[in-house]
């Protein structure tokens, strides 16, 4: 096990109902700032169980965060933050409104020339504003962790950040919100918590017993409740069990102590960011190709996942790692997941090259398990996918 | 899943070399008061790295606590830390000493008459003196939960006392200093973390699939590593998976939104409050009976245990349930664990009656899982363990 530090002091208030607690969560004098989407918390009833609750306090709202938290309507929220002395963020949606909320939290505290600094150097965020949040879409843990990533329709940019000032003060996981959200969004939800897990797991193995059984212990739930959740997202014993492994998939524990690779979300992002591919469907087209393009390295331990995680039975190692790879992309497809950039988008040729330039650009000459994997490696995964 | 809140603000600093880190993590106007067991820290270089930690910092110490944190000592110590004005604990030991300073941490505030009411009385502690801990003996998790037991010799009592204010601000968990426990000391505290896992997990059953899967992960790692640890406590890759099991058995994490039992706990402290039997023996010599009495409750339970933590195929669930109980007992046997009172003292007739006394006269009517289990029923379990 590699030497490792772990803090993580999110309060998890799971459960339904739990959204009325927030009322004795946030300071009594604070000025509140409610950030949210698209406006469906204002038919599902999330809306109004969030104003009842800060009936006693003093707030202001504002909506229209979209998927892939976008820099330039941030930056609207950013002077509202300014101009009404907000002192008390709430986020009330999914991974894309608390990220930006985070993004906020560090903004609203920063003291250089430009807020995108703070994505462009990786500045680390060691105090922000404090927040909380109501999830209102299990998916990228963003709630229980102190990372977020922030897109610029301008640049084509999709950018993280992070820093122990970045944990919600509180987060609710209240599992009845699954009942609103729509098919398609359950399936990303699923995959995305599940690539998560691929990411800190599926490197060259390791002697950290217990994160790999963690890690297989969230894998094989997700894979239990899918489709309980899908054919029936009011199945709310299914629906608690999704919502916290959700969280638990990215919450940092299960990568303390071990390598992680990442290099599916790194370029999964460019996907997002150049056609506006969901990012969990983005995380589909990329995931199996690179096993399949790093199978050497990562083959024990897709053996390991064969096994434990598929009930794959057998002896040959390259059998069982190739199997793994089959049957993950089974299961997303299982999801309504496509998993080739061409059932996406029509114009995808060049796609390769452009994005192993723009690594290039960035001096992303390194990334994966070992920092090795190149532009070079990046474009060929990618046109594996195509 | 039932409806959970979840804190756990922790700052764990895992690995070897670790120890040095502490420098940061104390402020640097405090007046430390580090407080140790019965020396062994002095004979196997921990004391040597947290003094030389500690270089720059104003501290006086505090040997001497013994296993079962004994109340009249941590007085002595509570006298020092008023005398002294000191303002930050750092505990160096193994859980008697941590729990032990966790009392002191409330002690040292409680404005009350006596600080023994906090235990008889069940006051539960919002701010502590801030502490921190080193660990010397993985087992009893109390370096990463904000629970403790403190024992009292002059009434045969042993109480535990908890609260948010009594989390460690951070927690040293170097498995190197694994290398220097005796081998009795290795084997009580594999038992102890085991038999924590089994509290939390072993009741009726329930739909929290994630968690389930977590305790059955902590269980199966615990049995991968332990003979690797009996056999060669200088093997740093079991050590780390042993140490980490260890803190994740009791941080909180694998109890939230379910129930649990800590019937054997409440039984166990008896044995040990009357005859002085190391605490994790006590949990041993229950635990098979417990299971055995409560069968009907716990067999389905107890059939995906055996399936699934000892890989025992079959159909029948009482057949599965009861493999499971004689496996869980031939693991502390396999540890040098014996699983009867007569085993460990000559003179036990009456322990039944006299524990069944103890819980009338407290009022504990009613203990387990579903609270249904009475001072008989007690009495009958701890006759089964003679």
């Amino acid at each position: 096990m590699l030497n490792f530090e772990f803090k993580n002091p999110t309060k998890i208030l799971f459960g339904a109902g739990q959204i009325a607690k927030i009322t004795a969560e946030i300071p009594k004098d604070a000025k509140v700032l409610v950030l949210y989407g698209g406006g469906s918390i204002k038919s599902n009833g999330i809306y109004e169980q969030v104003t009842k609750a800060l009936a006693d306090h003093s707030y202001i709202t504002f909506g229209g965060i979209p998927a892939n938290p976008e820099y330039e309507v941030l930056l609207e929220a950013l002077a509202l933050i300014k101009k009404e002395a907000v002192t008390f963020l709430l986020a009330v949606g999914g991974g894309s409104v608390i990220d930006g909320t985070k993004f906020l939290s560090s903004a609203a505290l920063y003291t250089g020339d430009s807020p995108w600094d703070i994505l462009k150097n990786g500045i680390r965020t060691e105090v922000g504003m404090p927040f909380g949040a109501v999830l209102t879409l299990p998916a990228t843990g963003s709630e229980m962790n102190s990372g977020a990533v922030i897109t610029r329709a301008a640049t084509q940019e999709k950018l993280g950040m992070g820093g122990p000032g970045l944990f919600p003060i509180f987060s609710v996981l209240d599992p009845t919100v699954i009942q609103s959200i729509p098919t398609k969004q359950l399936a990303n939800g699923i995959t995305d918590a599940f690539t998560h897990v691929l990411e800190q797991y599926m490197t060259f193995p390791t002697q950290a017993l217990l994160q790999d059984r963690f890690a297989e212990s969230i894998m094989q739930t997700l894979i239990e409740v899918a489709p309980r959740i899908m054919a029936n997202p009011k199945d709310y014993k299914a629906a608690s069990d999704f919502m916290w492994s959700c969280t638990m998939a990215l919450n940092g524990l299960i990568q303390k102590g071990v390598p992680t690779d990442w290099a599916v979300h790194a370029i999964g992002h460019e996907l997002t960011a150049a056609y506006s591919i969901d990012h969990a469907r983005t995380l589909a087209i990329i995931a199996g190709n690179h096993y399949r393009y790093n199978f050497e390295a990562k083959k024990e331990k897709l053996a390991q996942y064969a096994q434990r995680v598929w009930n794959i039975s057998g002896e040959d190692t390259d059998a069982l790692a190739h199997a793994a790879i089959e049957q993950t992309e089974a299961f997303f497809h299982s999801l309504g997941i496509d998993t080739k950039l061409s059932q996406y988008v029509s114009q995808y040729e060049g796609t390769a090259e452009s994005v192993q330039e723009r690594f290039i650009q960035r001096g992303w000459l390194g990334i994966g398990e070992h920092k090795t994997l190149s532009p070079t490696d990046v474009a060929a995964i990618i046109k594996m996918s195509y």
